[in-house]
């Protein structure tokens, strides 16, 4: 997607978009022949998709299964190669944690090192949680690095985030986990000029942590990975002249949708039928919602197709109550798929249903092959904002 | 497109190619839910469709409603967000102003302006045509500036044309038209160091046209806007190695037609049949022919489904006389879809037919639908020189 061309064309109007996003509601045939969305009995979805556009997006690139990030990157309309979102930036955002643009992530693992200074643990024995909260706390007290302000937030087990914030810092820096036990950890090393103070201080904090952490057990060191930076997105706002709201119930997607700029409601409650309340109660102050649904994903994680069936009839049964609001414009899509045979994200293509008064429809049903065969056909999960603007009326005509 | 491959793989032979362009010619389901294309009777369109290769093009970008002006230069394989051509340029062509490489063009509207130097009304009243064909032949008998050549053409009512003809001329130009009453015209102010000279250059022309038309009312000043120059498109002979010819009624498709460097063949008629005896009697003498047809646009902007099928019905009745040339490859399409229930260009995929010896059939009828399941699937309308150079076998092989 041409972000400049939408700049060009994009007009704020009344109109408003919903796009729904199901995690990993993209499946593959399991053992009854039927995918996941293909074996949910959804006549609200079949309804969409028989008035609707159907197609398949394609989040990163063939063969590519996205995380998280790249896979909401694209469905923002942001080229997921271009603007790469750190694991360190995700963990951030996976705990709460607001993110500026002179801020630089990491992930912290907790670790043990022998007399030898080698590490014999890279996990600390996978500390439990409530000893590395101790943990974290201590060296948020007591670390001192000149010129910059070091957050430690923990995760779990022996898992935490650290944040630094100072002007000029870069995330071009190589790990110092050595990523096996029996070697020492490594320098963090500058990937080019302009990283050299970052590794400087990202040494000085694990020299620092080493003297905290000096007479604890197991975890008497840190291993530094993933560093990464706010990447600084062209916002909603300027990019397509949209107030655009996110509705979610997990931190990093809430993150997700702040770095794009749009403002993170307050979900009514840990479900579907709580963010559709949170929905209803905001309608008249955005043009575009984001809303999330994470238990789809999470379903085909475990490998529980019926479960991953069950999450997409509970959202289909609440529809009528969207549709009661009157959207001009509702997309139901994923970020990727979470095929339940291979419990993991995949890269296949996404089902992807729009719901406007300009269709061109082809199925009576939502499936992946019904997608497979729709009138927008294999496309890219980057270009969806640009259908989702055109649907709305809300891009100019391109040239005279 | 990759012009620079098709320039390295063209090669000159005796196969011709004929593109056939219904303006406009994609819609959408009405009342009856068949598209105007779906809805008309065109039983050699199905015939070729079941012999041919179909898909839907995409001009320009996923949502992304095309003008005339990138419409037809994806056609011709151009980049259409790389080559843009300026409102002033199509406002040139569509009234038989043919521009060379060091030509400026910009809108003319006939304006009124207060005593106190403020625009009352923007379009002088929609002063007729014959009074404001008049002030044309005014201004360009007087206006005078130095070292440029300056000649304005009457479009319609209250709309001209200025031509400006000299080395070193920019369109990197803000209009001069303040868009609203009651403010006084904008100066023209360059974008960039290289159109200072262009600035002071339509700023001269304004003080000039205010001069010369201080004792006229209602149109006593002119506002300029929508500056453009030849996009200088590398050209039909180099890079496809064909003797191209372009066969329209409008000026508009005439003059794009010569942009890329196109013969243009005086039209037998107002009609299809007109255009069609155009091309029975130069077939010998060209290898390439675009063929125009306005009539399905017009409709579709009408909001007449009905007249737009029988626009469709009106050329299929005719095709067996084209077909009886022989031509080895054609292709019928549209520049853009124009859904009568839009009244308006939209974003949606262009039917795309493509009948040649080499083809891959997938359906028995040409419709938007058809094309959406056929063998070229979704694809970018700048591809589609490549697919006419490819199946007339006019291509060498890439690589051994």
């Amino acid at each position: 997607m041409n972000l400049d061309l939408m700049r060009e064309l994009s007009v704020s109007t009344d109109s408003k978009i919903v796009l729904l996003v199901l995690d990993g509601l993209g499946g593959l045939p399991n053992a009854d022949g039927r995918t996941e969305l293909e074996a949910a009995n959804a006549p609200n979805l079949d309804r969409l998709a028989a008035e609707g556009d159907l197609g398949l997006s394609r989040p990163v690139a063939a063969g590519v299964s996205p995380g998280s990030g790249p896979g909401h990157l694209a469905l923002f309309g942001y080229d997921p190669i271009e603007y790469l979102v750190g694991r360190g930036v995700l963990s951030a955002l996976g705990i709460g944690f607001g993110l500026g643009e002179n801020d630089l992530a990491a992930r912290i693992n907790f670790a043990t090192k022998d007399e030898s200074g080698r590490i014999s643990d890279r996990r600390a024995g996978r500390i439990p949680t409530e000893d590395a909260s101790k943990l974290v706390d201590l060296l948020n007290e007591n670390v001192k690095l000149d010129g910059v302000e070091v957050s430690i937030r923990h995760e779990k087990e022996h898992r935490a985030v650290v944040v630094f914030s100072a002007e000029g810092l870069s995330d071009a820096l190589s790990d110092s986990d050595p990523q096996r036990t029996g070697l020492e950890p490594l320098p963090v090393e500058p990937e080019n000029d302009a990283a050299e103070k970052s590794a400087k201080l990202a040494n000085e904090f694990v020299a620092e942590a080493d003297r905290i952490l000096a007479d604890e057990h197991p975890a008497n060191t840190v291993l530094l990975r993933g560093f990464g930076m706010h990447p600084a997105l062209p916002s909603f706002q300027d990019t397509y002249k949209l107030d655009a709201a996110a509705i979610a119930t997990y931190p990093m997607y809430k993150g997700l949708a702040r770095l794009a700029g749009m403002d993170v409601l307050k979900e009514g409650g840990p479900d579907f039928a709580g963010e559709l309340e949170t929905l209803k109660q905001s309608w008249d102050a955005h043009d575009f919602f984001f809303v999330h649904v994470k238990a789809t994903d999470a379903a085909g994680e475990d490998g529980d197709a019926g479960r991953k069936s069950s999450v997409i009839e509970g959202v289909d049964a609440l529809l009528p109550d969207l549709l009661d609001l009157g959207p001009d414009v509702l997309a139901v899509t994923g970020d990727h798929a979470t095929p339940a045979k291979m419990l993991s994200h995949s890269w296949h293509g996404v089902p992807f249903l729009l719901h406007s008064p300009y269709t061109l429809p082809t199925a009576e049903s939502f499936g992946e092959r019904t997608c497979a065969g729709g009138s927008l056909g294999m496309f890219p999960g980057e270009e969806i904002m640009g259908l989702l603007m055109g649907h709305a009326l809300k891009l100019n005509r391109y040239g005279a």
